[in-house]
């Protein structure tokens, strides 16, 4: 008995953060590809991604990271994208699945679709999962196990290389959906940009408080705001690019936000209790379904635990 | 050797839901009460707590839970509070410590103190502390290891009261903290109140719109929806309280963020990338506080681990 040849022969990652190492990661457990190279220029960064050793190559040139790739996959900020579609074009041979990996989807087909040479598959996508936490070391195997793969293909797009696309992020442990990128990009609006947006908002305006000191905002942050702080530690570069590149939608859902929230203050303002608890009793429901689609976890207060207690009063 | 004796003869819990079930809990730890009271009155939810078996005695009535008691903790929401302090006055004797778990501190003295007999200790506080259920059956013992509880004397509070009850708090795995309702209620208002209400709000909005469909905001909650649902599953009736009792300090908290938000907002509808690289930076040092400061896991997603994968595509 032999095993299965892999699905890929050579895979090429560009870029190796969170997102990219992980995949590297997730296709080694699931013996994807015979090799995996990387594409990371800047030199302190490679010896990080040497160090964690997820990669079969690592790469300063792009070229060489790219030719005889079977599937390429772009894993670095948005506003890097279109020139980086533009200097690997010229190393992609005809039949290679060329993919990325970012948040927005429209903004992702105007920046790479006019590089893209004839023959090559160009396959939109983007893995619903992350950390906080960004860079080489961030990366592990489980991170798209049962979570889901949105891809957005482009009309015309050939149904066997997007089936071996597919193929792919199953195999990283993904459920994946295909829906078109104007709706992608409103559906992460809503679930994910608007509340980074939020957190980034209110763990700012309690910095900048002059009645409140900071240090009394981190002692108590157990009561609701620590949750927050999480999300407002996620990458900047990479959000900046969201937020510039996701405009017209995260405008909309704000737009929407607000006019919620204007409603809710002035619930307050006037002490009006019964829209309140209307409120607060429908959005446990929500919470219940969330748990129930396996999306998070059941245990209180995500499972964390109380650290030692320290004595400091 | 004979065992240290335990702090307090009795402590009465005025209702017994995740705060009061997790001091019995944590009292029982320590050994600080030789008997552990609690009034519920009513009977499903008494028999619940029999049923956790955290408590020595479970009464229907509150003059048999409070007689006798050396302490008397109110931990029901906040709405309930000038009621049951007014019913419960005429059984306490002189000397004992009566205090609470709310969370505003300035409506629990203007509600309580009015029926506070002479000779009783009256010391507000509030551990803060918790998790996004609720009941009974939600109490633990670790709850307050390593979180702050902050006490709001008033002027003229008996010292030896005072340290007793700090001493209480302290053998709860508490640290404890002495600051004026004022101040507290503001504290809470940036660090609790503003981000429950933000995140019930968000998800109240992600529940309403028509071109996004409720079950694509469930799967794709990991990207960070997911986050606010717990905040957003907190009891209704407790969260209502605290709302229509911290009014003042929650709308000059929300004043502040819809300010900051727009100017945000703005920053996104002009592309200004370096205001939103700007502030997406200093969030992050906020992050790092809050893990050094032992209020957070440090680990990636709240050390919450993805679940068995489900195929579902």
């Amino acid at each position: 008995m032999t095993a299965p040849s892999p699905l890929f022969g050579k895979i090429a990652l560009i870029g190796a953060g969170l997102i990219g190492s992980s995949i590297a990661h997730a296709s080694r457990r699931a013996g994807l590809a015979e090799h995996i190279a990387a594409y990371i220029p800047r030199d302190t960064t490679r010896a990080r991604a040497e160090k964690s050793g997820f990669a079969d190559s690592l790469h300063s040139e792009l070229a060489a990271a790219v030719s005889d790739a079977n599937l390429v996959i772009l894993a670095t900020p948005l506003g890097t994208l279109a020139d980086l579609a533009q200097r690997a074009a010229p190393h992609l041979n005809p039949g290679v699945i060329l993919t990325d990996v970012g948040s927005v989807k429209a903004s992702v087909i105007r920046d790479v679709k006019p590089h893209v040479p004839p023959g090559v598959h160009f396959i939109p996508g983007h893995p619903v999962a992350g950390t906080e936490q960004s860079g080489p070391e961030a990366g592990f195997a489980e991170l798209f196990d049962g979570r889901w793969c949105i891809l957005t293909p482009l009309s015309g797009t050939d149904p066997q290389a997007l089936e071996k696309l597919k193929q792919f992020w199953r195999g990283c442990g993904s459920n994946v959906e295909i829906m078109d990128a104007e709706h992608h990009d409103l559906v992460l609006a809503i679930t994910s940009h608007v509340p980074h947006l939020i957190a980034y908002n209110i763990v700012g305006t309690a910095a900048d408080l002059e009645t409140v000191r900071q240090g009394e905002v981190i002692k108590y942050s157990a009561s609701g705001f620590r949750d927050f702080t999480r999300i407002a530690a996620s990458d900047p570069t990479m959000w900046r690019d969201i937020f510039l590149n996701n405009r017209d939608a995260v405008l909309e859902m704000l737009g929407r936000f607000n006019e919620d929230l204007a409603a809710l203050q002035r619930a307050v303002r006037w002490g009006d209790g019964d829209a309140l608890f209307r409120l607060f009793t429908r959005t446990r429901a929500i919470r219940r379904s969330v748990v129930e689609a396996g999306q998070d976890t059941p245990k209180p207060n995500f499972g964390r635990l109380s650290p030692t207690p320290r004595r400091r009063s």
